[in-house]
């Protein structure tokens, strides 16, 4: 299966669904929120749309997917005297629970009409399916892009490292680790680069001059790509996996063959391919840290159920609905819930030694002329 | 439950699959085919687009789905010094499995590179959830728009005849039949009357002058709405609902107070209301004939399968996939099976007496300057 099979988010709304775990990347939409609202109303001020294209990549299903929309929404409104008609364009992998999103739609017009007055008239919404490291949009259609909490997952694993290359370069790892041959460093980093400049040029292509983009994913702040802070989840996922090949549960040879279609860059990698693409100007570029079990849960009768679990439980919820889909095409389900308990045991030893943080980049670029 | 909620074909790929069971619809493409070619070249002829709108309105999901789209694009290429860029929107209320749709769009984006050399960078697909009772699309956005088999479907039950409404007019029906009052019959006439003018002037908003657009849907061919070719297949699933009254497994008020939102009208019906909105000139209007099990299923797998069933079981399969969902609301999932049995002996009945056909209606119009 290729990387469109397996990259995606759990489906639907049970207990290991994206829907119900996605407070971390809630957080991050959070922290970035007055980047992305100053970056909105740049895009606006710049480009004086009539009819504005907007682009959410990676938008995946569940509350978070309509919130951004809302506060661009909110942002544009709040500025305009006139408002431009909005074309907005959701997009995902085509394996994506496009389905429930397009269900939560008539009650979101219905909201949209009732507290601002736009009407059906003055708003479409668009599903694209499609990966964003090619084109997804017609030339010079959209005025602002946004993309959260996706652009770390690469369009492929490293071909040096696929599982079909048949050496195994990075045993007993799933990631970039301490003990990581330097080649494994370069084969993602090459990765990394050549999907990341793929992404801006085929925006560069999509946006208007002055449209404005903001991105944020998961990155690092050390210029080393193997210290722990880029990858510290990985490490300890290969921890829980290696600890269950002695009960035979697990081989250790399909250990050896998994390698994880991520990068966690640095703000300087990320800096280097914007300038060598050369189609965008940097308004802002930030490594910021977020708490790995992504604060409070939504509601009161979510964060009950969570307060049960150990720190450690709730981390291995939240990334369990992210990487559950690409371990299961590579181990099968039946060790899911054994794997992830683990997994949780391994996050609370590492929190009784260490402030646990991912480091999340912020970027906001404008289309230059 | 709202229209929204109901109104969808069965999902998925199984047995009652609309997936499975959309071979009639594929006969109504296959017969409206040089119809279509020449509406989408006279669009492209009279708009001479470098990017073109085009859209696919009730396009379900399921083999059917992409084919129209197939066509259309051959169409253009075939006619094309320069291919125009193509913007293609697949629309369907909010229910219809999209899921399905997108899973499929890799395979035919990397077809259409490969017999075409269309890249993905000239032709971009999106699903568009909502009624097309209302606005869909940005103004002037569509130079040639298509719907087969979906504006039979109106947005509502009749208010009159809503089982919310409190009377029963229409008693012992689901649809208008012979023994339904005058009041019945003005009712679905001016729910359609209201629903297609709707459609007409919100199409006439979104599509350039000199655009096409092609409608396909059942109708009838008498200009009386009781006439029995445009409503036999509601009055024999009326009868097999009343037969199962005394055997307790129905009750005879869940009949009475159900309507289907489905109007068949005349040829005269649908010319009255677009000379009445204005907005288009009617280049084509034709009613034909269509057999009621849609012609051999689509490979001979599924067609040794279909030859083991009566032709009644092969209409009730058909007829099955495209009214479950709103039968099912409204009665329950438990008689589905039961049901359809008995529908389809009744088919077969009503064969051994009649030549049964049903009657499409196809529609070429040109949106006016």
């Amino acid at each position: 299966m290729g990387i469109m099979q397996i990259l995606h988010m759990n489906k639907g709304e049970g207990e290991s669904s994206y829907a119900k775990n996605s407070t971390v990347q809630k957080q991050i939409i959070t922290v970035a929120s007055s980047i992305l609202e100053k970056s909105v109303l740049d895009s606006v001020h710049k480009t004086h749309p009539k009819s504005m294209g907007i682009a959410d990549l990676g938008c995946s299903s569940g509350p978070n997917t309509l919130t951004v929309i809302s506060k661009i929404i909110n942002t544009i409104y709040a500025a305009s005297y006139q408002m431009p008609e909005l074309r907005i364009s959701l997009n995902d992998l085509p394996e994506n629970d496009f389905n429930s999103v397009f269900i939560s739609l008539p009650d979101f017009y219905s909201n949209l009409k009732k507290e601002k007055g736009i009407g059906v008239d003055e708003c479409f919404i668009f599903g694209v399916a499609g990966s964003f490291y090619g084109r997804l949009f017609p030339k010079n259609s959209l005025h602002f892009v946004h993309s959260s909490s996706s652009l770390h997952w690469l369009s492929q694993v490293p071909p040096a490292l696929d599982k079909n290359s048949g050496k195994h370069l990075n045993k007993g790892k799933i990631y970039i680790s301490k003990t990581s041959p330097d080649c494994v460093l370069k084969a993602y980093l090459y990765q990394f680069q050549k999907d990341f400049f793929d992404f801006m040029r085929s925006r560069a292509d999509e946006m208007v001059a002055g449209g404005g983009m903001l991105l944020s994913f998961m990155g690092r702040s050390s210029s080393d790509a193997s210290a722990e802070v880029g990858c510290h989840q990985w490490e300890l996922l290969a921890q829980a996996l290696m600890s269950m090949v002695p009960e035979g549960l697990v081989q250790e040879e399909e250990i050896d063959s998994l390698n994880a279609p991520y990068y966690a860059p640095s703000p300087e990698e990320v800096r280097n391919i914007i300038q060598e693409e050369g189609s965008f100007l940097i308004n802002h570029l930030e490594a910021f840290e977020i708490s790995w079990e992504g604060g409070n849960a939504c509601d009161k009768h979510d964060y009950d159920d969570l307060e049960k679990l150990s720190r450690g439980q709730q981390v291995a919820k939240t990334i369990r609905a992210v990487v559950e889909p690409m371990l299961v095409s590579h181990f099968g389900r039946e060790i899911m819930d054994e794997l992830f308990t683990r997994f949780g045991n391994l996050v609370d030893v590492y929190f009784s030694n260490t402030k646990a943080k991912h480091i999340n980049l912020v970027i906001s670029v404008t289309r230059k002329d």
